[in-house]
């Protein structure tokens, strides 16, 4: 991951990087991320963020390669996602400054999860949206499914969980998730100059914008969710107790041999 | 009712049946629901429940032919509304289990209540919509709106519940309450297939999925109403003290005899 | 502002009228706006509110010539929003009786903040939809924004207060805000049908539906925003402590210097 200063006045340019695999986050990036927007929100020249994804991708989803490392054990898959993915993530969401989000090509799972916490998402018409960990065998963590549903709609969240859909960028615009599609050749000049606008107008105001647009969302996310995932040990409310079973480690295994999962 | 075996493995079909009637929902059909979802719930065979109204159409509204014994009655109202129909839909909303609408012809009313129970919504081109219980003189229940208001969103329940506007296929896809709309040659085919395609996908993961997505509904389900529903008496608070109204009576009447109501 | 029997049984219709500056809403309008609805809600009689602009356009937003007078003292800033203001829009949002919007032309600012109290909105293809206070310096007061973000929904919110962006009526339906569009020789008859059509259907059952879905939104409207702009004294709690600062001066005086703002 890189971030430095875009062309023109306030404009941070973040770029998720992860060369050969399409930009997929492992735990490292995820803990870059936090560390990089952490310190943005501390940056008070920072007007607007642009995010973007290096090559012809956004991001892939997560590094699936590192899964066998951790996943099946509860406790570390606890700290993977509260930890690492949620970390990250939590740290776009309390960010002040406004954050646009340049998509191109894949935008899957962890991907839809880093654009659900942008304020402007633009993409080109080519790009694709899903989730389908279903074909992976584990289900979204409930914050990040509880971030992805609002951000594209219950109708949406359930075609992408449990159909394992995937959508085209004219779909995802016309289910709400995007402010705007472009063709290819005009993303990249479209997404600068959304951040540019953003940056040449009143700072302050659109931090206390965003401040308020999160109360709204924060009383509207489900409390009793995030307390499950933090304090719960039983295998009702212990979102992580799947870790070790068959269907996981299944679906983990099947992906990487690059056969059919038998589910 | 029928619910049974469907083809592929882990597929329930459930057809709700009321000949003659375009499968009008009557209390006995109400409880039947109940005892479907529970009986379903209870079996961890099924992956997948696939719901389809019998002959051309879904589910056309309440069986209304059945109203005048009881609709009139605070007492026998608040029982219908929380206990025969709640009761159905509850158990649809508690169901773990991913849930395929198949939509042709008229989804009115209890069939929009029904379709907003479940995961998946493949509606036919030709399929219609609506809750226009405006002419009969009454309210939508207010766990009902609520349940409602929430899948095919606030503009469109208004229009329904006030308007008593009803909504082409096309039109309630656009408004983002329909998965997918097919030609009607088409949809048994479609909807069969995303049903074998979410049996075949990780069956604990989607369960999980389903609860998740539940817990961040309910949390969002106002409660207010909800205790109202069950503990108020006074007549702003009771939802039912509208059962003897001159105005409930006038449109069950006029529906009854086939003449415009005059409200 | 007028408010007066329209043409047909029960429909009563208000008017937003300033004459020469597309109606945009000065303070004693706001207060006009709460005492027209708090006699609509006292009103037994009325089935349905037809509510419109004078001339070419809904409302333009708010009278900025009047805002140096108060908008740079934070108590006189928070008694326009949280009483001027908010008395208005409350009385609508408190309102039993359905109401209708026939938006023509600008529908902007207030103008939009007026809309999202309507139950039905029936827009001209010319209208045109925004909220671009941040050329201004000023953010939208924290429960004008969860009415206006709940209406037209989180993607569009942050476009209207980050972007400054403004949408066409085409849009503003695709994006679930509208009811229906027509053409503008047909907005007028369009908009009276829908108010007398709702006017004939049952009147008990339409309150008891708007008191309903009222409830609905209430429970899922942030009280921590409420309370701050009721009781927080702090810059972060305080929602207008940004009353005297030098974005916000240098907004408001450059539009009325009819020059460009430099944040």
């Amino acid at each position: 991951m890189a971030a430095g200063e875009a062309a023109g006045r306030g404009v941070m340019r973040v770029t998720l990087c992860h060369d050969g695999r399409l930009n997929a986050m492992s735990r490292a990036m995820w803990r870059q991320l936090r560390s990089v927007f952490e310190s943005i929100q501390r940056n008070a020249d920072v007007r607007c963020v642009l995010i973007e994804g290096a090559g012809q991708a956004f991001c892939a989803g997560g590094d699936i390669s590192e899964y066998p490392a951790f996943r099946f054990d509860p406790q570390q898959l606890r700290d993977f996602h509260e930890g690492d993915v949620w970390g990250g993530l939590a740290a776009m969401l309390a960010c002040d400054v406004p954050i646009v989000a340049r998509i191109a090509g894949a935008c899957m799972g962890a991907g839809v999860e880093i654009a659900s916490c942008c304020d402007i998402r633009i993409a080109e018409t080519g790009a694709r949206f899903g989730a389908p960990i279903a074909k992976l065998g584990f289900p979204m963590a409930p914050r990040e499914a509880a971030l992805v549903a609002r951000a594209v709609g219950d109708v949406t969240a359930r075609q992408m969980l449990l159909e394992a859909a995937s959508f085209s960028a004219a779909e995802m615009a016309q289910r709400g998730f995007l402010s705007r599609v472009v063709a290819p050749e005009r993303l990249q000049a479209e997404a600068l100059a959304s951040a540019l606008r953003i940056a040449a107008l009143a700072p302050a105001a659109a931090r206390m914008n965003k401040q308020t647009l999160r109360e709204i969302q924060v009383s509207n996310m489900p409390q009793t969710i995030v307390h499950q995932a933090q304090t719960a040990t039983d295998s009702v409310a212990d979102p992580y107790a799947y870790a070790d079973s068959a269907e996981h480690r299944e679906g983990i295994n099947a992906f990487l041999a690059k056969r059919a999962p038998a589910f």
